[in-house]
C-alpha cells in the first residue's frame, strides 16, 4: 500500500458510513478533537480558522444592518431564568449550574448561560426608558453551554460558540420585520458564503424556541439526506418584556412593553460545511470560508530548492497581495503525490503546482478541488485567474448542493409513501398537514422525521389533499425530514 | 445651570475624586454597566467597540508572529486543575465550580476556567509526538472567571475577556525567546495603539503567575499615579509539561518534556485607556482604538437640514471612504453646544463642525479633543488632513503620558523617603532591593506598594546603595508602586 493510499484509506468512505466518515475526517484534518470530558470538544486551529472566516463575514452583515456588539455575563441567577415560564421549562433540563464560588456555597445557583434572554432582559429594563431609546439592536458573540449526553463534533456539544442578536422595538410590526430581515440575512449569508442552499420559513409551535411567539429558520440538507437547522430567528413578542418589565414611554406618553426578537447562528455551521460539500477524498471548503484558499506545491525534483521553490514563493506572494489566503507546502519529507492527497483531504479549494518545466515555461498548473480539473495559467495571469477560478468553485459547490436539494424534496400523500421515501431515499418529504400537534407527534414517533420548516413560498397557499397522517383536509404544506 | 454644565457636572472631576470620576464616566459614557450579580459587569456597545479595536490590532500582531487561534473548553475537571501543585494553590481560591449538569450531580466538579493551562495541557500531550510537531504556537480569545468580592469595572470583575497564548518548544532557550518576543510585542502594541508608555521587565517570584518559572510584564502608570499591569508573559519551563506529560521525541530520538510559555492581555486594557488619558471633561480615546474617530456636527441654525446637513454627510462619507470611523450627529433635540460637550465626554478624538458660513466658504472647523485646539480646513483637504491630525493626536496623547511617567519615577534610598513619595506624590518608586521576600513583604505591609517590575534596562546592573528596607547591599533596582 502506497503512502498516498494509506493516507486516504485512513478515512472511511462517505458512501460507506457517513457518520464514521464525518468524525474521522474531522479528526484527521485536525478541525477538532474530543476533550477529556464527556460532551466537550476542542476546536483546533484549522477548524477555528473556518469559524473566524464565518465570524468576519457574518459580523460585517450584522453591523451593516445597523446592529452593534456588546458582551453580557456568562452567569444567570436561577431566579432570572425562572421569570419566563416556558423559557425555564425548555432550558432547565440542559443547564450547567455553578453552586460554589471561591470557597463559598452560593446562596443562589448561577446558570451557565444556555442563551442570554434572561440576563439581557434585566439590563434592557434598566436602559430603556423612552421610545427615543428604541430600537435597541445588539448582538453578542459568546460561548454557550447546554448539557448534552452525546457528543457530535460541531453539531451537538455541551459548549459551543455562537452569535445571538437581541433587539427591542416600539411596535409588533417592527419586531416582525426585524425577525424576517435577519432570516433573510441568514439565508443570503449561508448561500453566498457557505455555498449551501436553504429553505427559509417558519417552525411549528412544537419546534419553536422556548419563550418565543414564533420561530423562523433556515434549513439545509446535508449530503446524506438529513436536514440541519442552520440558524433561527425568533419573534419574542412581549413574552420577555413582560417577564423582565422592559417598558418605554411611547410617543403618546403611555407606558408600553417593548417588542423583542432574538436570533442566532453557531459553530454547527462548520459541521454543515463539512457534511454539505465533503466527498470520499475529504473536505471541500467553499473558497469564501476556506482557511487556506490556495496551496502552492513546488514539485520537488532535482535542484528544486534553488529553481522551483523561489518561483512557488513568488507566485504565493503575488496571490497574497491580491488578498487571498495562500500556503506554500515546501516540506522536504513528503512527496508531491502525498501532498496532493493531503491538501485534497484538507479541502483546499485550489492547488497550484509548479515544476521545473513550468518555471521554464513561466506557467503553473491549477487543479480544482471540487471537480479535480486542471488548467495551465501563465504566471503573470495568476492574480486575475485565481480569484476568478475560486469564484467558479464557490458557484459550482453551491450549484451541486442546490441540485441535490432540489432532487431530494419529494411530495407524498400517504404515510406509507412518507415512510418509504425516508427509508429508501432520505431527503425532505413535502406533505399536507392538518396543523395538529397530535399528527406531528405521531409522524415523529413512526418515522423519526420532524417538521423542519414551512417555507414562506408554501405558507398560506391552498393545500391540495388531506393531512398525510389523519386525512382531514390539509391546511399546511410542511417539509419533514430526519435531522441532526 | 445650563444643559451643558449639567451634562459635565454629572461627572465628579478627576482631580477631586479619581475613583468616582472613573466609575461615573464609564456609566455616563455607556462603556459598561453593573450586572445584577455581585462582581459581574456588562460591556455595553460603546465599550465593546474599544475591545473589538484592541482585538483586531492585537490579533493581527499575534498572527503576523506565526501564531494561530483555537478554542478550548470552558470547563476544567478538578483533577486536571490539581495536577500542577503551585497552579492549583494559586487559583483554587477564586474558582467558580459547576457541580450540577442538567438534572444530575456531577461525579467530579468542573472549574470554570480561571486560565487554560490545565485543559490545554492534556490536549498538547495527545497532539505532540515529535520535534516535527514543534513549536506549537496557539492563542485563544476567551472569557475567564475568577471569583471576586469587589467589582471594579474593567479592572476587577468575576468574568473578563482576554487572549491567552500557549506555546510549546523544543528547548529552554526557544521558550525563553518566545516569552520575551511576546513581551516586546505587548510593549509595542500598548505604546503604538493605546498610546500608553510602559516599563517592561520581570516580576519577582512573589508576584509571578502560579505555576510559572518566571513572569515578565509590561506595567503602566495611570494618571492618578497608580500602576496597572497591562499584560504578562510567562516562561512556564517544564512545570506543566511534567504535570501533563507533554513529551516529544527529540532530534536524537530521546523522549523530552516540551518547554512552554503562556501570555495574556485582558479587557482591563479598556480601563487603562480610560485612566491613562481621561480628563475632567471625560474620556480621551487614542484614535487607533476610538470607537468613533471623528464626529461631524452640523451647526443647526436656519434651514440647516437643507444646507448644512448634506455637506456634513458628504464630508463624513468622504472620510469613511478613507477607512475612518465617522459619526454624523444630526439629532434635532440637542443644541450644538450640548453635542460638543457630549462628544468630548465620550472621548471622540476629533470633532468636525460645519455651519452655514463654512458651507459657503467650502470649509470645516476641526477641533481636537486632546488639546481643544481648532483649525480650519478646506473640505477637499479633509481626506488628507484628518488622518494626519488623528496621528498627531495619537502621538500627543502618548507624549503626555510619557512625560507623566518620566516625571513620576522617583529614586529613594530610605524607607522614609519611600513612604513620603507614596503619600505625597504617588507614581513609581525606584529603590535598591536585597532580593529577599521578607523585605518585599514588609514594604508591602508598610506602604501598600509592591514590586511592579524590574525593568530590563536596570536588571543585572550593579546597584548603588543598600536595600531600601534592610540596608544590606542592594542587588536589584526595583520599581515599586501601589497598583490596581
Amino acid at each position: 500500500m502506497s503512502d498516498i493510499e494509506r493516507l486516504v484509506k485512513q478515512i472511511t468512505p462517505k458512501s460507506e458510513d457517513f457518520s464514521k466518515w464525518y468524525v474521522e475526517l474531522i479528526l484527521k484534518a485536525e478541525l477538532a478533537d474530543y476533550a477529556p470530558m464527556k460532551g466537550m470538544m476542542v476546536i483546533r486551529p484549522y477548524g477555528y480558522a473556518v469559524w473566524e472566516n464565518i465570524q468576519r463575514l457574518l459580523d460585517r452583515r450584522i453591523k451593516d444592518s445597523g446592529h452593534v456588539n456588546a458582551y453580557f455575563p456568562l452567569f444567570i441567577p436561577e431566579s432570572y431564568l425562572q421569570k419566563e415560564a416556558e423559557h425555564v421549562a425548555g432550558f432547565s433540563p440542559e443547564v450547567a449550574w455553578v453552586t460554589v464560588g471561591g470557597k463559598e456555597e452560593l446562596e443562589e445557583r448561577l446558570a451557565v448561560r444556555p442563551t442570554s434572554e434572561a440576563i439581557i432582559g434585566p439590563m434592557y429594563s434598566k436602559w430603556i426608558k423612552s421610545w427615543r431609546d428604541l430600537p435597541v439592536l445588539i448582538n453578542q458573540w459568546a460561548n454557550i453551554v447546554r448539557w448534552e449526553k452525546v457528543t457530535r463534533l460541531f453539531l451537538r456539544t455541551t459548549e459551543f460558540l455562537w452569535q445571538e442578536g437581541h433587539t427591542c422595538h416600539e411596535t409588533a410590526e417592527e419586531a416582525h420585520e426585524e425577525t424576517l430581515k435577519i432570516l433573510d440575512m441568514y439565508k443570503e449569508f449561508v448561500e453566498t458564503e457557505l455555498a449551501i442552499p436553504v429553505l427559509a420559513g417558519r417552525k411549528t409551535l412544537r419546534e419553536k424556541f422556548a419563550g418565543a411567539q414564533m420561530t423562523y429558520a433556515v434549513e439545509a440538507m446535508m449530503s446524506d439526506g438529513k436536514a440541519l437547522q442552520m440558524g433561527t430567528s425568533h419573534n419574542l413578542g412581549q413574552h420577555f418584556s413582560k417577564a423582565f418589565n422592559i417598558r418605554f414611554e411611547d410617543r403618546a406618553q403611555n407606558l408600553q412593553y417593548v417588542w423583542q426578537t432574538s436570533w442566532g447562528m453557531t459553530t454547527r455551521l462548520i459541521g454543515a460545511v463539512i457534511m454539505a460539500h465533503g466527498d470520499d477524498s475529504g473536505l471541500r471548503f467553499p473558497p469564501h470560508v476556506a482557511p487556506t484558499q490556495v496551496v502552492v506545491v513546488p514539485i520537488s525534483v532535482g535542484n528544486w530548492r534553488e529553481t522551483v521553490l523561489p518561483a512557488a514563493r513568488a507566485a504565493a506572494e503575488t496571490l497574497r497581495k491580491s488578498g487571498l489566503r495562500v500556503e506554500v507546502d515546501a516540506r522536504e519529507e513528503y512527496t508531491p503525490g502525498w501532498k496532493f492527497a493531503e491538501h485534497e483531504m484538507r479541502g483546499v479549494p485550489l492547488r497550484v503546482e509548479i515544476g521545473p518545466r513550468d518555471v521554464k515555461a513561466g506557467q503553473a498548473v491549477l487543479v480544482r478541488r471540487d471537480l479535480r480539473t486542471k488548467e495551465i495559467a501563465a504566471l503573470p495571469d495568476l492574480p486575475a485567474r485565481v480569484p476568478a477560478l475560486l469564484e467558479e468553485i464557490q458557484a459550482c459547490l453551491f450549484g451541486e448542493a442546490k441540485r441535490f436539494l432540489d432532487e431530494n424534496v419529494r411530495d407524498v400523500r400517504t404515510l406509507e409513501q412518507f415512510k418509504d421515501v425516508l427509508e429508501n431515499k432520505r431527503g425532505f418529504v413535502r406533505a399536507p398537514w392538518c396543523g395538529s400537534e397530535a399528527c406531528e407527534e405521531r409522524i415523529k414517533n413512526e418515522t423519526m422525521a420532524t417538521i423542519r420548516v414551512i417555507p414562506f413560498e408554501d405558507d398560506g397557499k391552498p393545500v391540495d389533499g388531506g393531512c398525510v397522517c389523519c386525512g382531514v383536509p390539509g391546511r399546511i404544506l410542511a417539509h419533514f425530514a430526519r435531522a441532526y
